[in-house]
């Protein structure tokens, strides 16, 4: 497991643990991993509070930029339209995720925003890294809350 | 004009003079303007900092909730897909914009993210309120920096 994904999926279990829906995300420029979030939107009171957008946040406050051309993201779910949109405005050059998301997924389901005209930045997408861990806590979180 | 759209127009204005793209946005709660705020990438280094995202994060933080079921957004341009999904995520009732956004709008261009099966909140929606105030502070925007 490469070792971003692996902060990732960490980053989803302790979502998880707090009650939120379990996905998380780093950012890697460099070869270095500059920010790592959890899902929180329950807990912080924001709607936005994915845990790519935090991500993104973080490593542009890192990088004092918005823009984060030399970086990858990685996320234990398939991004939806909202975080879609941040990591094009971001110019991330890589988007590696976990689990398929066919209900809210942005990427390879719905809108597949990347493939859209109105969509300014197109990055590298590679899927299917630790889908098995990062679907495995997503449907355990759900199959408790049933 | 509405007195959201007016505020949003003027956060608009503000952002221009802050050399950010002009688009501003305000957001309603019960007849009243809990949150306005404009376009600051830039200057917040911060991708996710459009004027929609920002008004959605204050109002839920005034609120204390990440549901803002209650509210309307206002906004002086058509959101892009990241800010169309933050609209579905924050639960936005009714949404009012101003200019059409042909190049990188996700409401009536590109995705028409609401009309996507993995859209699971849609906002009613209503457009034109402020066009021509709105398009022209972009136009003049733009025409000064070619």
């Amino acid at each position: 497991m490469p070792a971003p994904m692996r902060a990732a999926l960490d980053a989803a279990r302790a979502a998880a643990n707090a009650g939120e829906v379990p996905v998380g995300a780093a950012v890697v420029a460099n070869g270095a991993i500059i920010a790592v979030a959890a899902n929180a939107p329950r807990t912080l009171h924001d709607p936005t509070a994915h845990a790519e957008i935090r991500a993104i946040r973080a490593a542009a406050e890192v990088l004092g930029s918005d823009r984060l051309e030399q970086c990858d993201l990685w996320v234990t779910l398939e991004p939806c339209a909202m975080c879609a949109g941040a990591i094009a405005h971001a110019r991330i050059a890589r988007l590696y995720y976990g689990a398929e998301d066919a209900k809210g997924g942005a990427v390879a389901h719905g809108p597949r925003f990347f493939a859209q005209q109105t969509c300014h930045h197109r990055p590298e997408v590679y899927s299917g890294i630790g889908e098995d861990e990062a679907a495995g806590l997503l449907r355990a979180f759900f199959a408790e809350r049933r």
